[in-house]
């Protein structure tokens, strides 16, 4: 396994394209954008490696590769029983309370692998294909090479009341432009790519369903990132400005917390036949796009346990520093956040405990729970990040920079005017008032991200539309009623 | 195992002493208000006898004994196992999907001799008692002999801000009056029992963690119904008035849905040795109580599925019958019920799949997941209820009854005027209407109660007061914020 | 002015045609079932006479006529200020804090009389019709008699996806049958009228806006409640159980709180012209409806502050009898409901105070404050129950009845258990319990009702859709975005 | 009246001492940070001058001095009357839907001066002071010389669980260090305080009720922005980044929408005594508190409408740009939006229309429903926020800035593939998108600073506690139930 400098090393070798503001930029996981990300990614190396940065996570980030026997990172898993899951849980909350921030996306690939694996073997099942074979060597590599590779599923999209081939233009979904003897030429965009320029390697697959008329858009494959034709544009929304603007001191949990993605652009690329996983067969991706979202919420929601854990942390300290820690309803908030919390982990562990078992023998979360767990996340920590900033209060808007405090005139008052409780230090209250202003949102996007990410609300409620056995509550309600079948 | 005859006669031969409306009945269990509980009950047993019933509650309604080895009923279960716990949730929400009422509280013997199961092995361990092998022979006594056993919990009380020994009067907690070589006498009361008449045995345990000074109300026991001193009278409230003033037929699941309650006091009962199972070690009271709780948490939450199940029937046969079936809001508030009850088996799932196991080899759901899941179900079930009347509309409220329709006058225009869409009949629409009002809470105190039962949301909320690890989620916030411990 | 005696001789006179569990009653406001509403509407006359009853009700319930000069009941009051819709909410916050019961929908005549008022008053303006002329007479009457009237509105709909005249049967909702020169025969029925049997006269008018193939089924016109071919027949529901199967002190606020409506048969029934205020004018059926609903939303959300009002003073005091008044979270409760009943008012009181003026100078409150208030009311109203019931605990589904503490076996033995703190009388405990029980819907409609009276939600939100100027909001978020229109 | 020119050039001229990041700034008011708010500050004056920005706000912005007669703002205005109060609700939801942003907090002077025109006429009856003379002579001048005043009232405060007098250091909270015959010297400093820089005069009055020993912290006053030992800090948090780091262009509603507010320092500051209005009558403290409390309340709620009206057009207008305008969820959470606008519209309305008149004859909104309005805003702006985001989806998080659009590699892909549905320009979707960023609190602070603005729903909460008639609802419980006094 990797060691992080070895992983950064190798991107270093990539040199792959990705621009930012504009510019082509070289060593672009160094600029202050990008960093925060980057350091989380490495901080997962460094926790495989050794117990040093935090000895729970050291045990939860390995586990043993169920293809090559060998100790592989979790996030790279093939997950083959509950316990997999359940440790995916475990692993995801307790990283996000470690490092309040976005890993990159790392999570990303396990959902997609996952699903892909199951998929490809009922296909291949069918006779005509041996996509299964082709995705297990390639994971087999990727577990051996300890690499990070992202999954790129967001489609630009047109106008979304139409499918792909309605568009009018048909890039619009990314799609199969030619076909050759030796492989395939895919054009077109993935919008929203979390973590994607920190990949050594691009997993591509459908962001939703298709029919019969969409079978161009049917295709799953992978790509280094440095492929010719593949290249990258990070986002540039107000969210990224701090980091450019601001000394990384003042930014709470300056270090790992933000959220990078990019757009990540296909140029005719050139993809040889081993690294083609779905070409064309639309009738799969119904069960594909199932199974990823089914993992990508676990991974989602229990990231966000993580979050209200630091919540917790943050707004306890906050009401502590402030000399108001025993007031009833600032209790009443934490045990709030406390329900909030044991809620989602108890979802999370029925969809674990009660999981999908597929044909491969790869499983996934239970597809009812995980969707109602996600669901009850998304209002969790929104209501969260407000009681946190209740607790916090006005100082989270309005405190003072290092620069502020820096200055001889205006320094010292300031130091002796945001004194709390004796016994406090203002330095102290100061950096947890910077943890709770980013915690609350005001400084970082992840309450409204929990909501979007993995799909918003009202696409994981079509999960119940479509899977409640409603016809079994009307039979059993027409017996009660003494109503004749 | 005995079938429902067997049942009935055991009953006839105790002659149980039972008021209603403050006369003593003989035949108790047929008067009115007390039937449909009785029919439920006696449901238990022949669903176990055979699947006519119902084919999937015959399967979850027995099981083998891991004391005996004989086949038992599944509510007389000691829970060795997640799958354990599991299939007492299964049971129960298909129960309730049967028959929309209470199962005489059945549930409550399972919660209460887990609990002791438990508590007195540990005792037994510091070696002054052998209550453990006591309460081991009382449940093989009670499995082979396929008992009903209610357990008896909730004292009076007096003034809630008070602990017994500070009661005006030292029997407002059910309490040793006498110590005697061969026994205890006990005087006082249980009120609020569910189902306590239809019991052939009580099981009598603490209502909550005493302290040294309440030695003497630290008593836990078993007498038959029938023991001397020890009578019933029944609970006169509003909801039972609808089975002695209306044809049972007008009542929506007139048969069984009714929730039956009783005060039982024990006037200087004596209990002998070989009975008690727990004798003024008030230390283990805590435990005891909080694994009641636990188990009848997942007892309670579970029910509450199988009713969410028949609103979501009743509501779409509702709006089908109204010819609205495919109005968006409807379907959305459909949509919110299968939200509903799937994240409270999701919940209840991960409470089963991560147990206590206690040094007994019992197991008990998950503290924090039962707790979470039960606070969920609180809302859930009354949002449930307001949606089904929401749907079932003002019929609910105003339909006519039985005698109506017979009348030659206004019964032929009653059902000319009742007809819903083309191709529903008007006896089915009123049927439907009247299983809905019973739904909705306003003929039945489901949804109330089940807000209240199993303790209400405030004591609820306690549990994550004193079990979260608010300093976990303080250090991580420091380190983060860059606070020196 | 009439006093209650006078009311109720009318009655006596009129011999109505009232059927009750299929048979016809002759002095039907006797019967267990109809006495509880019709004292409350006793009560309105003896608090219309003198303040002996409750002082502030006396000031309330009358106002001097606009039309006549005279004093009248406020309820017969045609609205000519905001301070008019604001007397309107006073009185039927206190008289609901009264009695606990719906006063037999005597609000429902402002509603419709209002409505009618301006709506005639336009239709005239274009120059065939004499509609507010008669109606003015008819309204002046009734104040000068100071009767009771009653609207019939809510049609029985069949197929609630279709309008009238696509019904498999033309009279599922009411119709005119037969034009002749000195008046019209009309024919169906209306149900769920709330009070209809208390009134002396009819007022009757379409529960819905009507299209071009409707004509024959808008129209309004009023008949005496003993016209030939009308009879009433009273709804069986479960929530009337309790007044014929219990002694009435055992029922909280038992003397009132029922609500009773019925079903209102016309049976070709003969009206002549000077009693018919529309007749086949179909297009002003949209703003009829309009003005009707805006007025009984205000008239059923004011209701319902007089209840929360009661569930505070009932919640209170069961904490207090039970020594835990001071418990944190039960203040919290109290002050929610404060909340609440104050949001209420605070949007009432912004309806009437920017009113909707009507040509004719009536006024009816804002559409959206009032669709506002009565959405909030909604979910108020229910959360209250629920709190209410959450306090008082237990004891509300428990409680012995008088039958229990008359025996003298137990009844010393059920009065010994059932105290309270010290210094509170058990008598005083039960009787509030009582009233909880009642208030917190175990034993009363009001909860629910309050979801679904003046139409259900999913029609209070079309209000929003149709009445929300959504094209400005959209032109300011692209003026500031800088987008060129 | 000034014209924006003379407002700018009159702080030109006072060369007021601002930090911005540790540094002293000459002309602060064109800083990055700072010209946002400036600039809507300007389009004050320039509304008032002319109708070319906006018509409505012309009309609104000003009106006739009850004080002097002339024309004067709006936001000057001592208020006499409930239409009075309207006009500021309507004032501004109208300007915030003009800009997005705080307007440099002009809303609290009006609460101020208000509540200290009340306080001061009742403390001049006492008989031994003329603050009442000295106030009305300060604000005739203020709305004579149209002046920018900002009040400050927010203490550091220290310990918040201890009295101003307790504080481990005094200065926690601004007090009377001495005084003299011609006034007094006052130390400390107010934080928090909203548009302060941008203020000619300073109205500086105690945060909180005080008690007997605190009279030397119960002190009002005011002072030119630029008096001797006053000085101000700006904010220095993340959401100010964007403004610093960003193209203008690419932040939503960029030329306004941001809310800067300051740290006020007074060093030994000299007031003379003709500028102060309170000097040590603590016992007026609390109803002064009560009242700019309640003032602000109804200010604060009133934006807030401005902004929930702008969220549902840019939520709006993003569904239609992407093709899902007519979703039903989508158009279901717009209806939830304007329910929740006109919710806190018509409780401001009962606020304003029932309101508390002073004995100096000028007038405040209605305690308890202003409270209200402002509680039901509170979630009501973090749902719109919620919801607007949900519906923008990804792109708000995502979007290319104009330096990526600028790039000829990247640029025409970008726009390619941001193309939503046929007939919208990409540009008109990035820009809605940056608005929609910038309202979903991504990119700004209002809806966080919507609940803790105003004072945090906590503190609201206790006007509740403390005003509510609980004592009238038990008395009607206690009659209904039955019980003796």
């Amino acid at each position: 396994m990797l060691n992080s400098e070895q992983y950064e090393q190798l991107l270093k070798e990539m040199k792959s394209t990705v621009y930012i503001d504009g510019e082509q930029v070289p060593n672009y996981w160094l600029h202050p954008r990008m960093k925060p990300a980057f350091n989380l990614i490495k901080a997962t190396y460094d926790m495989a490696q050794s117990p040093d940065l935090d000895g729970e996570l050291h045990e939860l980030m390995t586990m043993k590769s169920n293809i090559t026997g060998e100790k592989i990172n979790t996030f790279l898993n093939i997950h083959r029983s509950s316990n997999d899951l359940v440790k995916r849980m475990k692993l995801q909350r307790a990283l996000m309370r470690f490092g309040a921030g976005c890993f990159g996306a790392r999570c990303i690939f396990g959902a997609v692998a996952n699903a892909l694996w199951a998929v490809t073997y009922n296909l291949d099942k069918e006779g005509r294909t041996d996509y299964h074979e082709r995705f297990k060597k390639f994971v087999a590599r990727v577990q051996m090479q300890d690499l990070v590779v992202m999954a790129d599923i967001t489609d630009p999209k047109g106008d979304r009341s139409k499918p792909p081939h309605q568009q009018s233009d048909p890039d619009f979904y990314l799609r199969i432009v030619e076909k050759r003897p030796d492989g395939i030429v895919v054009n077109g965009a993935k919008f929203q790519q979390s973590g994607a320029p920190y990949a050594h390697e691009l997993l591509v697959l459908p962001t939703t369903a298709m029919g019969p008329d969409d079978a161009d858009y049917s295709v799953a494959f992978t790509v280094p990132s440095n492929a010719e034709g593949v290249f990258f544009v990070t986002d540039s929304t107000a969210s990224h400005a701090k980091f450019e603007a601001m000394p990384l001191e003042d930014i709470g949990a300056g270090e790992y917390s933000m959220h990078e993605s990019a757009h990540v652009f296909f140029e005719n690329v050139f993809v040889p036949n081993e690294q083609i996983f779905l070409c064309g067969e639309w009738h799969v991706t119904r069960d594909l796009v199932q199974l990823f979202t089914d993992h990508q919420r676990l991974a989602s929601s229990s990231c966000r346990m993580g979050y209200i854990d630091l919540c917790m942390g943050a707004s306890q300290s906050m009401a502590d520093y402030n000399g108001v820690a025993k007031v009833n309803h600032i209790k009443d908030k934490l045990i709030d956040m406390s329900i909030s919390v044991e809620s989602i982990c108890a979802m999370i562990t029925g969809a674990a405990m009660t999981p999908q078992i597929t044909k491969s023998g790869c499983v996934a979360p239970n597809t009812m729970c995980i969707n109602a767990a996600k669901l009850y996340m998304n209002d969790a920590v929104l209501k969260t990040a407000q009681k946190t900033m209740e607790i916090g209060g006005g100082i989270l808007l309005t405190r003072p920079g290092t620069r502020d405090l820096a200055n001889p005139k205006i320094g010292p008052l300031l130091r002796k005017y945001h004194q709390g409780r004796d016994g406090v230090t203002v330095d102290d209250r100061l950096k947890m008032a910077r943890l709770a202003e980013t915690l609350s949102g005001l400084a970082c996007v992840t309450p409204i991200l929990s909501v979007i990410a993995a799909a918003p609300p009202a696409v994981n409620r079509l999960q119940f539309r479509f899977q409640t056995d409603f016809e079994r509550n009307v039979k059993a309600a027409k017996r009660l009623a003494g109503i004749a079948e």
